[in-house]
């Protein structure tokens, strides 16, 4: 009591400790002046704390508890009475485990509950008693049931957990996933989890269907996109309607959000690209090799399994997307914006339509809108590649909240474009404006212009400001430009920003191996230029900097997917493994090794053993024995 | 106050409020009160909370403080002059930052220092003020270093957050690494950080050598492994005795901690077989494509960066692990186990004169001893992929520990064989025999065998049963094999279990799906065996099961880097993204794309543009024009 006392005083709320014995509640005018004594409490800001009256009540003895009553001989079950008694709208019961399990926690298939229903109690294993107060999790389940029929919904969470000390409450109070919430209702959609394991399963079958059959399923979503064209429009109109009402979308985010029947057909015929490219991916032999007579080894190309893929308001990223997916043979998560609700459910419709015709419409699920990412992200065991499709800020705060699970995606793009001593004046001017002002929102554009000091106060520097002037490019000028200019732009406030507009950094360096520096420094690895007329200045450049793309006289804006001619896009990665720079439909891909044998053994190999490894390289081309139709 | 009392209550420790002035500390009879007062205090076990008598002094005037002595008017100040007045060894400073950075927090190139030497404070940049109390990060260091030159050792560390509170100054009684330690003496070897901007510097110019030069320095350091033998087997023997005398290593740990010239002489050897890999692995073109006239691509590969390789015991994986990181010209890091330190230093030694040959020789560094693995991986930003070789509890913690950081390995090797009603009972044997028995240890020894239902109560079972007898196998029966028998051995504590050892699991199943369906619910996805002579029952397997190896009619023993031709094993990764099964060298490195233009734009192939893309693939067969030798 005095260390409640203590705490709320920080608050300035005062407690007042109140102690109740099973009377209480059993003889009515008791309850009655229980109720209002707390009532009246609450009414001056006063916070009751409540327990059993342990001086005048024998020990509580667990596990007494009544047929269908519930005595208040235990904490749980007197909150569970005082909630029903105060008509509370919630009761938080904390426990030093996250919340409700379907098995004892810790053992091998043990899941926390979300949520959980009066008749799922069947379902659930209970382990030995928590160790923390009596009454063990069944009570806790039991008294929460309790409160519920009485019209109390019950929170069980953990309050001992250092990281969340402090904010569980007030997560609940705020309607966050935390710990088990007890609700007489199912929700309308299905539970995440159950999502994810239902895509898993149909994504194997599509895995193993022949590749001539997830074409297809492509080609008929291409066609379903324009013969549907009426239905998915209108549900389009649905969702700029609402976005138009309530004001809340800019006029980007506008554009970005309409579909139109030229944006369908052009989805359309980008689909039917990746129907080619799905002939040629999953099951591709990439290695082959005799290790011993009879014993062959094979690396094949497989699926990487089940991908969540997060996007913003652009509901075309969902067919796109789909069709990626179904070409490699992964299952799907998508997890679309608020915004595009309407437009997603019907395209979402189509894909599973689609999908159908051989029997894998699990394949691609939809994720309610409602689901956080942060709850996705905690699905580490069941969901192996996150793709996040959108601003760089989202991409950032996924790769934040994704603990364990690979994301594929850059998080920033600092291009750079380094004029060298030796550079053609047109090609600079050619490419660079190309590289800021064709789309200088793209994560290709370049961000900061790095010049040779022995271009300074020559007509070429001079030919740069006055095109940058011409297109309205706004310079933010690096310390050692401003330090060599008598009237200097105004100075940039970091060398490692991302501005996405029409406005970059520029900065003097004494050298190519300078830029380097820089950009290795300051950079993001994404796309970086150097534009130079001298072949081993650039080859230099090419070799020595650590970058997914570099280029030599070309716009940082050819780092993508389609101009590189990888047929489809399905990012740009910066990470340093798997994949990197723009990614095509491979980096949706991982390897499997088959190995075939006639009864080999390791000690066939070893010194008193009879047989010889071969290592021999075996052509790659022949059909893969494997890649049957299974169905 | 009131918060205090309560709090340290709950503690049983009674606190006492002392209040101060200026004057307490400037009249050698008040010193002496104050400092009695305190004593007897804590002599007798309570706790003093000391502040200023602001009633009585006037409010304290920011950056007023004499010059070379400080005032007691922020309580940064009051801390340090009570904590060297009472002659206490260390003085705890909260503050709501991490600790003293040397810029501002948030800005461009803000780092935490660990450590701090009054000869630093030239190198730090102060920002305005903290938004906790007066004084801000300047005052703190202030006072922490005239607390320091009084002799107390002062450490400034982040009081709020969430995370650490309540660990926070156990963690820095402790002596870990929290906050920012100040101290007067620099200690032996060099920072962490430091360590790894050396190397990754060094390890751009390795990747930037000849692939020759590679190859030369991974010859001469097989050379030095046998010349330099009694210095490094000297070295080993300190290592031993010490080991054998503290008695804190069992039998098999000293096995791989012991060297010896025929260990020695097989490490050479498989030195020489990297440097032939290594001619072949960096700046390797893997795509080349004509994406118009003039413009050509190329895909080529490239080291990923700085890795981090912490192993056990074995001190032989060190020179290993470095020629593997010199062959990809990667940076490398090697954290070792204590009780190897010795022979770890020699190796290092002679790698670093080996790498000397060609001015690299920082590319490969030896961690301390006492760097904890958390603190390693701390260091996302510089670090690019974490190899652990080890227990798979060692690649379990680190897993774990590892934030943001790629980590290459499997945690668990849980290995199945599956016996189909159509198996040949001679290979039967043999391979399950081979796959548990020839070294239970190994991460590819079977874990669980599978038996087809109709085989049960034939010879075949009977022989199986005797060999594991023969072999002192001891059986866990799962939950359908112990139905199945009347009286069948004890029964498995998991279906998920990794014993390691000659124990294994066994289950009945009804048929090949079910193996598979068993294998995805209960496996590791490291490597699974099916036994049939039934060609289509498994290519049907083959097909369906989703591992990083599965193999027909062979020992799961297999799965390896040697055995199957890579020619060197940088691990077995169980992860879905990267590199997958046993990887080889090129498991080190990724790729880049290179793009040579003639001054081409993304406008030149607009619609109003005058190009068009041929994506045209070239053969990758010529050596890459870059990989010239730029020493």
């Amino acid at each position: 009591m005095a260390l409640y006392e203590a705490m709320f005083t920080q608050y300035s709320t005062c407690t007042a400790q109140v102690l109740v014995t099973n009377l209480d509640f059993h003889e009515d005018q008791k309850r009655q002046n229980l109720n209002s004594t707390l009532q009246e409490l609450l009414r001056m800001n006063i916070v009751p704390i409540i327990n059993t009256n342990d001086a005048v009540v024998p020990p509580p003895e667990p596990n007494s508890d009544l047929q269908g009553v519930i005595s208040i001989k235990d904490n749980d079950s007197l909150a569970a009475r005082l909630a029903v008694e105060m008509k509370a709208d919630l009761l938080i019961v904390l426990s030093d485990v996250e919340g409700l399990y379907d098995s004892p926690p810790g053992t091998d298939d043990a899941k926390l509950l979300d949520i959980f229903y009066p008749g799922d109690q069947h379902t659930i294993t209970y382990g030995t008693k928590s160790r923390v107060g009596i009454g063990g999790m069944e009570a806790k389940v039991k008294a929460a049931l309790w409160a519920l029929q009485g019209g109390t919904s019950v929170v069980i969470a953990n309050g001992t957990h250092p990281k969340v000390t402090g904010h569980v409450i007030t997560d609940i109070v705020e309607g966050k996933k935390v710990g088990t919430f007890f609700s007489e209702i199912k929700p309308a959609g299905p539970a995440l989890e159950h999502q994810t394991q239902v895509a898993r399963n149909s994504g194997r079958t599509l895995a193993s269907l022949h590749p001539d059959k997830r074409s297809e399923i492509i080609c008929l979503l291409a066609e379903l996109l324009t013969e549907r064209r009426e239905e998915i429009l209108a549900a389009n109109k649905m969702d700029m309607d609402l976005a138009v009402n309530t004001g809340l979308l800019q006029a980007a985010m506008l554009k970005r959000l309409s579909l139109s029947p030229a944006k369908l057909n052009s989805l359309a015929l980008g689909l039917h690209q990746i129907a080619v490219a799905a002939q040629d991916s999953v099951g591709r032999v990439l290695r082959r090799t005799r290790v011993a007579h009879n014993l062959e080894l094979e690396q094949i190309t497989v699926p990487i399994g089940v991908l969540l893929v997060i996007f913003e308001a652009r509901p075309d990223c969902l067919p796109q997307v789909s069709a990626l997916a179904i070409a490699s043979g992964n299952a799907l998560l998508l997890k679309g914006g608020k915004e595009a609700a309407n437009t997603n459910r019907v395209l979402h419709q189509l894909t599973q339509e689609a999908l159908s015709m051989h029997g894998v419409k699990e394949a691609v699920q939809l994720v309610s809108t409602r689901e956080e990412v942060e709850d996705l992200c905690r699905l580490d065991k069941m969901i192996d590649l996150i793709i996040p499709r959108g601003s760089s800020q989202l991409v950032k705060n996924i790769q934040r909240a994704a603990k364990g699970i690979p994301v594929l995606g850059h998080s920033e793009g600092i291009c750079h474009v380094y004029v060298d001593a030796e550079a053609s004046v047109d090609k600079v001017i050619k490419i660079v404006r190309d590289s800021k002002c064709e789309y200088p929102a793209a994560c290709n554009a370049m961000e900061s212009l790095l010049i040779h000091r022995d271009i300074l106060r020559t007509p070429l520097f001079d030919r740069i400001i006055d095109m940058f002037r011409t297109e309205r490019v706004k310079i933010h000028a690096g310390p050692h430009l401003a330090s060599y200019l008598t009237f200097s732009p105004s100075e940039a406030k970091s060398l490692r920003a991302e501005y996405g507009d029409l406005e970059c950094c520029m900065e003097v360096v004494d050298s190519m191996q300078e830029a380097v520096d820089h950009i290795h420094k300051y950079g993001s690895s994404h796309t970086d230029v150097i534009i130079t007329e001298n072949e081993h200045t650039a080859e230099q450049f090419l070799q020595l900097l650590d970058s997914a793309c570099v280029f030599w006289n070309a716009s940082s804006r050819f780092a993508d997917g389609y101009r590189f001619g990888l047929g489809a896009e399905v990012g740009i990665s910066t990470a340093r493994i798997h994949a990197r720079g723009p990614v095509g439909l491979e980096g949706l891909l991982t390897t499997k090794w088959v190995l075939r044998g006639d009864g080999h053994t390791a000690a066939d190999f070893s010194e008193q053993g009879t047989m010889k490894y071969l290592h021999e390289k075996l052509p790659v081309g022949q059909p893969l024995a494997g890649q049957r139709d299974s169905n």
